[in-house]
Parts: structure tokens; C-alpha cells; sequence
């Protein structure tokens, strides 16, 4: 393990507080307090990585790193409550939130992974592309060392580009896994596993990540109006009409060679 | 391998011809003929298999298994070239077309795989799951030892369930893929790499296949209006926007706990 010597408090002990203390403890960083309102979560977290708990932010020390790994929309509360610090680098890990909710801190930057963080899964973070961002050159070399040091897939953006990351995520995580839900409703109601569409559904990822507009097919792309309209016929549900209509209307504009 | 001695006539030289062919003859059945009008890939999957090559479908014989791989719209006109066959079983490989098109012959089947079958990529039928239909007994026992030969992962369904599949089919590869393409066409604007979303593309598969009401998140989910309407305010494209209205409403609408 290698050793930094430099210290960490972690605000937070919800999922990405529990991936990021550990991981950061085996890049050789000390963890020194985990912070949290919640008693439970936060002890168990702080027992995990040999911390210390508190639950009170406004004892934070000027020094080290500073993690803010709260809801979204707690941050801003989060950083009224903390001191103005001058020395420590202050660190939030929102993909939706502007690096200038920091701006009382003199040393002040932004890590965000481009992963759903599941519960207490376990994750590869060598793996996890993390997007930074800091206010001043002293803060993003402590920032770039401490994100290099966890992942090989580092990207320096500035604030508008990881809104744009974080928008372009729901596309491809919270609107893909809704279309899984409202299928499995559908094969439900139809006696069907599922589990049955796993190859399609893994292939279709991959395929996608390789090259989406060569991967794309369906009666839409092939503008096959039959089809189409069999299926609209099959589907009860309002609402997965709509979505079939507006997505297959979208496809076929798009006109991209099958 | 092991031998079937059963000939088997492919009527088709695309993609799923291409995949079929050298499983079946790896599976021990014996690829006779290769009826395709395209002279080039036809007489190319017929040297690959050890077949025989012809373009003209009336000549076929009636005995062993005849295989229409041809694409949807073109099956019927197939079966009308075809003689009214007594003995052979003939099959197409269509999602989305009844079993009924091939009431002309006496043992008629299904045999659909949910996959992607793309260009010339190596499938290992072992894992695609094979959707089978038969219209006797007769049939049906040679379809099913065919389909089980191939594939671990065997189902026998009627045309209105692998109607229902197919459809699911739209929702879980093409319309997941199209979203693809529109993020990576936003990333582009913004001059972002879209490889930063491979992780998150591979989890958000692998979690939805787990369980997909307890992977959604996202701000539709936690009805996080003030994410949502930041994200709106960053579309330009009015499709994008109506898709991320349309499909943030469904998400809100299922009201599932974070």
C-alpha cells in the first residue's frame, strides 16, 4: 500500500462515501473522520476504514482533502455548515452540480464517476472513468494525483461538459433500465421470463458501446410499417405506445443505412 | 461430431444463413443445398459448408429439413415458389412472422433466436435463446432436437408469445441503441468522447437483466424537478426533448422506491 500522508474527511455514508473511504484508503490516503447525521451508517463506515466519527461539520480541521459525498441537494446546505477553509482542497462527487457551490473555499474541485454506484457492490474504481474539475492549479494537482491514484480513466472537464455528461447518462442508464421495466411488466402479463432477452440485452450494450449507429436495426430503421403497426396493436399500455411511436418516428428520421 | 444423417436445404445467404449453416453441420446435419439469388454469398456459404449451390427454390427436393432465412417480407413470396412439400420440414427463422405462412406444407416450424445476429461475427449458439413453434408432432419432435442441439437455451412458444418477444425485442435493443446514437451525437457537439459511457453501458445491462425496478434511478425516479429541468434547458434537439419528457413521466409515473 502506498503511503500519501495525506489526510481525508469524508462527509457522507451513503454509497459513494462507502466505495470512495475504502478505495481511498487502499491508494494509501488516511482516512481521518467520516462525518455523517446518520449514527449507524456512519460509525460502520468509520470502523471500516479506521476512522474516526463525528457527526458534527462544523469541527472539521483546515487540512487535507475534504470529500462532500451528500445528496445533491444537500451539498449547498453542507457547505454552509462547514468553516471557510483556506488550506484544505473541499471536494464534492455530483455529476449535476456546478464546482461554484464550493466557491467559499479557497481550494475547491469536483470528482464524479460515470457509474451507477449500486448499494455496497463491489467496484473495480481502476475501471470507473472520473470526471474533475478544480478551481486553481494547486487544488487540480492534488486533485488529478488523488483521481490517477484510484482509476486509470481520468477526464479534466469543466462544468457545462460534465452537465452534458450527466444528462447524456440518463439516456443511456435511467431510459434504457425504464424500457427494461416496462418489458418485464409486459412479458408478465404474458407468461414470459424475462431472463430470456439477457444475451440480447448484453449484446445490445456492447454492440452499442462498439458502434451504435452501425448496431442499429428494427422495423423502424427499415421504415417496415407493417410491423410497426403489429406491434402498436399488441401494446394495451398508453404510455408504452407513445414511446414506441415517438422512438420509432426518431429512428427512422435518422435514416441510417442498414 | 455427431452425425444426424438428416439433409438439411437453407434457403438464404444472409446473416442468419451464415450463422445457421456451419452450426448445424457442427450439430452433425448435413448441409445438402444452399438456395440463394445472390450467386456470391450463396456460392460462398455453400463452399464454407460443403453444399451444393443453386438459385432455383422449385427444385428442391421434399425430404429432410428445409430452412427459409430470408428476410421477413420475403418468406411468403418463398413459399409460393416452393412445391407443396409432404415430407420435409420446412422452417423460417422470423420473430415476427406466424407460423401460418407455411400452412402449404405438411410439417411446418418456427425456429427465431433472440439475438443480434450481426455481419459475420462469430455466435456461440450454445447461449442464444431459440424460440420454437411447430404445427404437429411430427414436427415438433424434429424441431426440438434441432434447436436443442444448438442451444442450451430452447423455448417452445406460440406465434402470440414470440409476437409479444419480438415486440419486447424493440424495446430492449433497438430503442436502447437509438439512445445511443442520440448521446453520442450530444457528446460530439460537446466534443466528448462517448467510450466514457462503456462502463456505465455494461452495468446498466448487466443490473437491468438482475432487476430492473431496483436498478432505476436517476432524477425521474427521486422526481428531482430541478435536475430535470436544468437537463431540458440543455437540449437543443426538440426530439431529444420530447423523448426525455415523455420517458422521465413513465419513470416518474412507477412511482418505485430509490
Amino acid at each position: 500500500m502506498p503511503s500519501t500522508n495525506i489526510a481525508v474527511t469524508i462527509i457522507g455514508s451513503g454509497n459513494v462515501a462507502y466505495q470512495l473511504a475504502p478505495a481511498l484508503k487502499n491508494c494509501g490516503y488516511f482516512i481521518e473522520n467520516i462525518v455523517a447525521r446518520n449514527t449507524k451508517t456512519g460509525k460502520a463506515l468509520a470502523k471500516k476504514v479506521g476512522a474516526k466519527y463525528t457527526n458534527s461539520i462544523s469541527e472539521i480541521k483546515d487540512a487535507g482533502i475534504v470529500i462532500i459525498a451528500v445528496k445533491d441537494d444537500a451539498i449547498a446546505d453542507v457547505v454552509k455548515q462547514l468553516p471557510p477553509l483556506k488550506k484544505a482542497m473541499v471536494i464534492h462527487t455530483s455529476g449535476a452540480t456546478d464546482i461554484d457551490v464550493l466557491s467559499k473555499f479557497k481550494h475547491s474541485g469536483v470528482l464524479w464517476q460515470v457509474q451507477t454506484i449500486q448499494a455496497r457492490s463491489k467496484v473495480d474504481f481502476k475501471k470507473v472513468p472520473l470526471i474533475i474539475e478544480a478551481n486553481n492549479s494547486v487544488s487540480k494537482k492534488q486533485l488529478k494525483q488523488l483521481a490517477n491514484s484510484l482509476s486509470n480513466l481520468v477526464y479534466e472537464l469543466n462544468s457545462e461538459q460534465r452537465r452534458v455528461l450527466h444528462l447524456g447518462a440518463v439516456f443511456v442508464n435511467n431510459f434504457p433500465n425504464h424500457l427494461y421495466v416496462l418489458v418485464e411488466e409486459l412479458l408478465k402479463k404474458h407468461k414470459l421470463p424475462f431472463e430470456i432477452y439477457a444475451p440480447l440485452i448484453l449484446s445490445t450494450a456492447q454492440n452499442g458501446i462498439d458502434n451504435p449507429r452501425q448496431a442499429q436495426t428494427g422495423p423502424a430503421n427499415r421504415n417496415d410499417k407493417k410491423t410497426m403497426s403489429n406491434h402498436l396493436a399488441l401494446l394495451d399500455d398508453k404510455t408504452m405506445k407513445k414511446i414506441y411511436k415517438l422512438l420509432s418516428e426518431s429512428i427512422s428520421s435518422k435514416n441510417l443505412k442498414i
